[in-house]
């Protein structure tokens, strides 16, 4: 795996460089810091809506930063946490009275961070709501009502962001914008399956193989061990392992509601994403489980791992509502 | 390099298939044939714009059907034209009486269909103007007037795609769409740099090889030779060397005005493609030349291939004024 990069120390800020450049009508540093992005949109009274988390997934996480999504995001090392300072620099930047919510996937590391910078922003006088995104079926059974979720957090995360940027581009309280978010957060379900790893620039080389016949269900998008390692099955085999597997997740059944989000992980051609929804597609209609609205294409990559996951969302009217509204963001735009 | 695939013969139709299931609201098989994709938004009195080529390349050529973009789009088999009847289906489809205009890459197979398809289509009595992209800076000196273009097709297309979809939905007549279209072809200049070949399905496995620390530059889409293949250099040392070659057939000087098309080939990530920009963005700052809008992302691919091209489109007032106008197609929204 060859990289375009130049020193590898600088890849993550030099990325951002670029991105200022090709956005800057859209995002900009907050205080000057390169890796606290922020929307310059700004609507006062609106609730404000932060990210975070390690680079090397775009668009994931800053792509999703603007119009009718999210307002800023700390951006970290390549699969590393942003610094508390950080998220705390983007959660002064983007409150304007209304508080903060806070989404990001389930890691050790973002939670670390995010919950000291919600202290230190509740002690500037900044309210502070945090949902914490884990769907990975992968990675361990739905929590019960109250227990702590262990399932790390995947592509699923573009469905929080839609519904809480949507609500809170209407004006919803932040009680409000974070109970949906929470809620959303509940009706969705992943699963990845990895074809070839993928290389951290300042390691320079793949950390782990995947055989030249091999595939592995339910990788995590650094890399983390899945359910199971297997000869590489066929695109329709696949996803009739898979995609039962969060079906019987969300407990859907006929006439169900649902979205779907087929999401390449970063060397896999947007054809096969297509041929894995194909079969996707027929299967729920066998199943009588209604296809609202479906997505396809890069949403959280893992680099240049080959691979995708499948995301199913389980709508109600509500989630339908926000699900449609309009977002312009550099890197996902809907109408 | 593994795929998600059935029987590879059924690589294309599956893909087209999952596209349907994805989008159906806004492209739909022309009397039902799977590779006549057209839009599904018809609008009366409207001048059609038709494309069409080989498959492998999405989101090119059928990714950008729909509002303010293409009307329909003739699907050939992986690196192959579709067939003149095709593109006749599609023309016919399209026609709303005001003529239809073909804009497609500079290929024999794709020029040979294409011509019989317009002759067909005008013993029909449907009108049929013809603009033949070809950009790659790689591949010949630009074309004095009138001589035949030996410049093959890249990314540079969606430019012309852009320019002519919007005058189009403005309302503009067949002959003034098409020479919009044919002056935004002359407008702009691309050059390719792979760093990983790709694989056909149906042959399974790389039909040559770039060594492991080695890059191609100015390959073409289907891994077309480029100007010179050698040792992979720096981020910055690759810009440094094509951005020039682009700069000089345009003939840009200071206060020039023009947007920067960063396309990823396939397997190269975001991040990458963001560090590529932001060298180029900052020589062309130096140069005191303009960068009015920037696009960066996955808009011409070769697959799984590893690589990026860069395109400049060198704009006036008139070309500035359709660039910007919104369209809404599965594979590409601008606001």
């Amino acid at each position: 795996m060859k990289k375009f990069l130049n020193n590898p120390k600088d890849f993550v800020d030099e990325m951002l460089e670029g991105i200022y450049f090709a956005h800057g009508e859209a995002v900009e540093p907050a205080n000057g810091e390169l890796r606290c992005l922020v929307s310059k949109h700004k609507k006062k009274g609106k609730v404000g809506i932060a990210t975070g988390g390690g680079s090397g997934h775009l668009p994931l996480f800053l792509g999703y930063v603007g119009k009718g999504m999210l307002d800023g995001c700390a951006v970290g090392g390549v699969f590393q946490s942003p610094t508390s300072d950080e998220m705390l620099s983007v959660t002064k930047e983007i409150d304007s009275g209304e508080g903060v919510l806070y989404i990001y996937g389930n890691y050790n590391g973002d939670i670390f961070n995010f919950d000291m910078a919600a202290e230190m922003a509740e002690m500037e006088g900044i309210r502070v709501k945090t949902v914490v995104a884990g769907e990975d079926v992968a990675t361990g059974p739905r929590p019960i009502s109250g227990e702590k979720n262990i399932r790390r957090g995947v592509a699923g995360i573009f469905f929080v962001y839609k519904i809480a940027g949507a609500a809170a581009a209407e004006m919803l309280t932040l009680d409000e914008v974070y109970q949906l978010a929470l809620e959303a957060s509940k009706r969705v379900a992943s699963m990845g399956v990895a074809l070839s790893p993928c290389v951290v620039p300042r390691i320079g080389h793949a950390s782990f193989e995947i055989g030249e016949n091999e595939m592995e269900i339910g990788m995590g998008i650094h890399g983390e061990t899945g359910i199971r390692r297997g000869e590489l099955k066929k695109a329709d085999e696949i996803v009739d392992e898979v995609l039962p597997l969060l079906i019987s997740d969300l407990n859907l059944g006929e006439n169900d509601e649902i979205a779907v989000l087929i999401n390449g992980l970063g060397a896999t051609p947007l054809e096969e994403q297509y041929i894995i929804n194909r079969r996707v597609a027929k299967t729920l209609r066998d199943r009588k489980i209604k296809v609202y609205k479906t997505y396809v294409g890069e949403y959280a990559t893992s680099m240049e791992m080959a691979g995708v996951s499948i995301s199913l969302f389980h709508l109600d009217a509500t989630m339908k509502k926000y699900l449609l509204l309009s977002a312009d963001t550099p890197m996902f735009k809907q109408f």
